[in-house]
């Protein structure tokens, strides 16, 4: 918006377009070239601004009583516009795969307990890793990708997607692509669930969705080859 | 035990084996032939004993907060003797796959809602399936088959396995195998997860296992060829 409206200064400064010289029509480009390049610079330094986020300690106390929420699990689509606070982006990390033991282990298994997955967390303003150790989202990249994490159209304006990410190469006890698949799916299904019941507890919706266009958005994530999407989780509040 | 006293019995009542004639030797036998036949008889009849078991509604609004039981969800191997009872088999099976809204939703997610799982219990009696539409335990075979339902030794002594059969006919909007393995281990860790957070929650300790003789178990279950062994839980009370 704010460039927006520079241009139309420029506009105004030469006394409309249809009136121009040639010389006033070289010295708008020329200055509407150094608008752009501004913004470029500018934009450069956003992408700086997307620095590391330290979460607040997660909640790990509190919570429905269990059958409670699995009664009332459910997959939603309705995402209303209230963001997800930082707390509660706390607590729904930890709740998927946060650290629950002095050894590491985690709120979900994993096969061999080799741990595989890392979870991107796609916002209106840029792309983060969580970092479960620190508790901390790490930028991986600035804008708005949430077009991105899906194919469905409530994708793109919910305020949270969850992309979750196995490393094959952490499977190394097969070389079986499909079997080490089929344990990455699995694992998946463990953490997946956590996020679906905390929601459900925390009177947030969700839903789980395989339909993601994966080769894009593993160039946007700057995955390695063996990285591979494996589902996303789109969470907010409800309308 | 029974049948050991009995021909303890049978010993006496010749007053010893050294000093029998050969007539007596031969109608001990007698004797005990008709023991072993009856012994079998009575086997058979409790091969028709294994009947449909009527469970007891689940406790749908119990259960500790989530975030204290994803704090504390462990897969752990010690178990005890004490058995589960009734109704803590039907509030785990409900927990694990029941069914919680009209239209037949469950407690766990799957792909288009295909509600691909059954699962079978393994405990000392015999084997039965989880029907959740009537809440009820389907006989399948007489017999304790625990040691068939995993590799590892703590499983032929505890109380309860789940074993879950994926039938694959059901993911039919793809003709690739692997995809459809792969879809059914993505649902199969939904489930496995709730009865990982039901076991924390109500005391009990439990273990998720791929270590299983598929190949044995799937004939001891009678699947048809479609029907996959996906993933074993060991349930039970701590030591």
């Amino acid at each position: 918006m704010k460039y927006e409206v520079s241009f139309i200064n420029v506009l105004k400064k030469y006394d409309g377009v249809k009136g121009m010289s040639i010389k006033k029509i070289i010295s708008c480009f020329a200055l509407l070239s150094c608008i752009l390049m501004m913004t470029s610079i500018m934009n450069t330094a956003n992408a700086q601004d997307l620095t590391t986020i330290k979460l607040s300690s997660p909640e790990t106390d509190k919570g429905r009583p269990l059958m409670q929420v699995l009664n009332e699990r459910k997959s939603a689509r309705e995402y209303g516009d209230k963001l997800l606070t930082l707390q509660d982006l706390s607590n729904l990390l930890w709740a998927a795969y946060g650290i629950t033991r002095e050894d590491g282990r985690r709120t979900a298994p994993s096969a061999k307990n080799v741990q595989e997955f890392d979870i991107y967390i796609i916002i209106k303003e840029g792309i983060y890793r969580y970092e479960p150790i620190s508790n901390e989202l790490l930028p991986v990249v600035e804008g708005d990708y949430r077009k991105n994490a899906g194919v469905q159209a409530y994708v793109a304006t919910a305020p949270v997607n969850l992309i979750y990410v196995a490393d094959l190469g952490k499977i190394n006890w097969t070389t079986d692509e499909n079997a080490k698949m089929s344990i990455a799916n699995l694992d998946m299904g463990f953490i997946a669930e956590n996020v679906a019941l905390f929601c459900t507890s925390e009177g947030l919706i969700s839903v789980p969705r395989l339909g993601i266009d994966k080769d894009t958005l593993a160039k946007i994530l700057k995955l390695r080859p063996e990285q591979k999407i494996i589902l996303g989780t789109t969470v907010g509040y409800p309308k």
